[in-house]
């Protein structure tokens, strides 16, 4: 049947809501908290095999099967799946959806207790809020400890997380492209994407659910804006240089003359189809308030004292949202906890984005790491 | 009298209409040409002392005198002025508002020959546009050879421009903070603020004027994403870090928690009281147009051939909007054509903004070339 046929393709779909409340950094508690999963392999008798995925700011739980809106392949889908380092057939890897996302989990879009979607009366939460609500699915799951958790981007920040709150719970941690804390112009791009969200008259404060008209221009900016920032300047300058798109001489006009100006166009109009412009600014929050030192008194080494997890840093060398220099502040410190470390900075031309794009060096060293811990 | 003591306090406010139209770029003629600007100093009786001052995109012709609307000193008041490297008493100092801004020189926000205003009416110019209706200024001043052209980023592409398309009236130039063509990074973050204007209701295709309720949204959000870019990570670092605004303690909320989100907002809000949203597409347009070498064939250096301008260029280490390879290509250009180059790489934490920040070393540079030609 078709349906059957569709749920082998989209993937399982769990979604479980966890009845005790969560206390947030904020001082808030959350109730109930419902989390959306997917999980690809089988959890081995001796519960060991256990390869925990965090996804980006726009990611989501959908890292290795297609996605169910845009029904495009999974995010990760280069690094998870059949003969991938990362593989169901020997690993059980899960991957949650975030709290404040827009696929399934706790959010603004989502229903508040008195039935209505919460909005802007969603808790603002942080990034180990974030990790906590993880570790209760985890429970959920009867997973104690977890051989490896994996993220880039804002995922990397969840694994740092998750190796400083749980440190009994990770024997491995792989931090890919991602930072102890957001800088000054990481703040400021988010800043830029709130604004134009909060500046669109469709947003309404938040209160947009019931209109079916998003505040889809705002957010498309945002995305836009945000996208520059994944991009390396001399990929942008390969890939699009001053080309212009389907025209022969400039248009003298205010259209898309530039293949570069369409394609951002694209991004900005396509991402709206899928993603919360209030999930977006939950998140954004979430990521500008990680400061992982000041968790821990302002030193980060200290978020690692007594670690015995094992940790691999990757960074990328025309990355410079979380250039290499923020990988190697992180070993520095986890050299000063006398934790375990090793850290590679790849040569890539694609910025950012290079940790979601086809980097054989990367699938080489994800692949040798955990092997290397016996996954 | 107050109103005596305000004008010299203001600057002589000068505007001309020249009545003959100006072919564009785009095949349009615009008429009448309409060009505000302001003077200072006298012209010598052998007419040798101008030095003509390009300003860049938010830029206008108060270069050295108060600003009418924000009462702010003039922009460029650290390099020219009284005991300045271009000094009033040594020069005669011309500065024009560019075609297509919102100052007084024709515009999107002036009357077009049916009396409403132009709006996106305005034809798309170029920057080669802009210095062929300041060469008309030049024309009514009885300015004939310009003893120097000077100008930062915008600037900087109006004095390559002046160069290039009037060999034989400009004796020397110096190009600051900028580059021959803009870069698709640069095309990227222009696309952004240009839709982030268009997407505001509030634009309303341009016809805003008589409205008294402008894109002010809009327009913010778009000088917050280019500011971003004028300013360099470290100096962002330095100047903001992660430090919170009038707050203890984060605030778990959606207000500018962070000094960063403050003075970012500051900068798009005190934006809009002094610039004009369709302007602000106009001029983008026209730098994201600019290719120098493209309109001569291809090469750089064709833009040069046979010219005996000395030419002084200037970039800033921390620069990432025009870094300093934009301006060694110029310089091996300018090299190829056996044109006289120098070219000084400055070192300034300040980013793109360095050249209108206390730099003293760019003071001294430019006496020195000054000087070195006899002015």
């Amino acid at each position: 049947m078709a349906s059957a046929a569709e749920d082998r393709r989209f993937g399982p779909q769990r979604r479980v809501t966890l009845a005790a409340p969560l206390a947030l950094d904020g001082g808030q508690q959350l109730a109930p908290v419902t989390i959306a999963y997917e999980t690809y392999g089988r959890l081995a008798p001796a519960r060991d095999n256990v390869v925990w995925i965090c996804h980006a700011l726009t990611g989501d739980q959908h890292v290795a099967s297609v996605h169910p809106r845009t029904g495009k392949p999974g995010w990760w889908s280069r690094l998870v799946g059949e003969g991938r380092p990362i593989d169901p057939a020997r690993h059980f890897i899960v991957c949650a959806n975030v709290l404040g996302s827009c696929m399934g989990s706790s959010g603004p879009g989502e229903a508040a207790p008195d039935g209505a979607p919460f909005a802007m009366r969603f808790p603002v939460i942080t990034i180990r809020d974030m990790v906590r609500a993880q570790a209760r699915l985890a429970d959920h799951l009867g997973i104690g400890t977890i051989a490896a958790v994996v993220g880039g981007s804002m995922g990397g920040m969840q694994v740092l997380e998750w190796a400083a709150t749980y440190p009994d719970r990770v024997r491995a941690a792989v931090v890919i492209a991602s930072a102890a804390r957001h800088s000054a112009q990481n703040i400021a791009f988010h800043e830029v994407g709130r604004q134009a969200i909060m500046a669109d008259p469709k947003w309404r404060g938040g209160d947009y659910y019931a209109s079916a008209d998003p505040p889809a221009a705002g957010l498309a900016v945002a995305r836009m804006a945000a996208h520059i920032t994944y991009l390396s300047e001399a990929g942008l300058t390969a890939k699009f240089g001053r080309r212009l798109q389907a025209r022969d001489t400039k248009g003298f006009g205010f259209d898309a003359d530039f293949q570069v100006e369409s394609y951002l166009r694209h991004q900005g109009i396509s991402f709206v189809d899928r993603f919360d412009a209030n999930s977006y600014l939950y998140i954004t929050r979430a990521m500008d308030y990680f400061d992982l030192a000041e968790e821990h008194g302002g030193w980060l080494a200290n978020a690692f004292r007594r670690s015995s997890t094992r940790f691999c840093l990757v960074s990328f060398d025309t990355d410079w949202l979380y250039p290499t220099s923020e990988s190697r502040a992180i070993v520095q410190a986890l050299n000063a906890a006398g934790a375990a470390a090793s850290f590679v900075e790849l040569r890539s031309p694609f910025g950012h984005d290079a940790f979601l794009l086809d980097v054989p060096e990367l699938n080489r060293l994800v692949d040798g790491f955990l092997r290397a811990g016996g996954l």
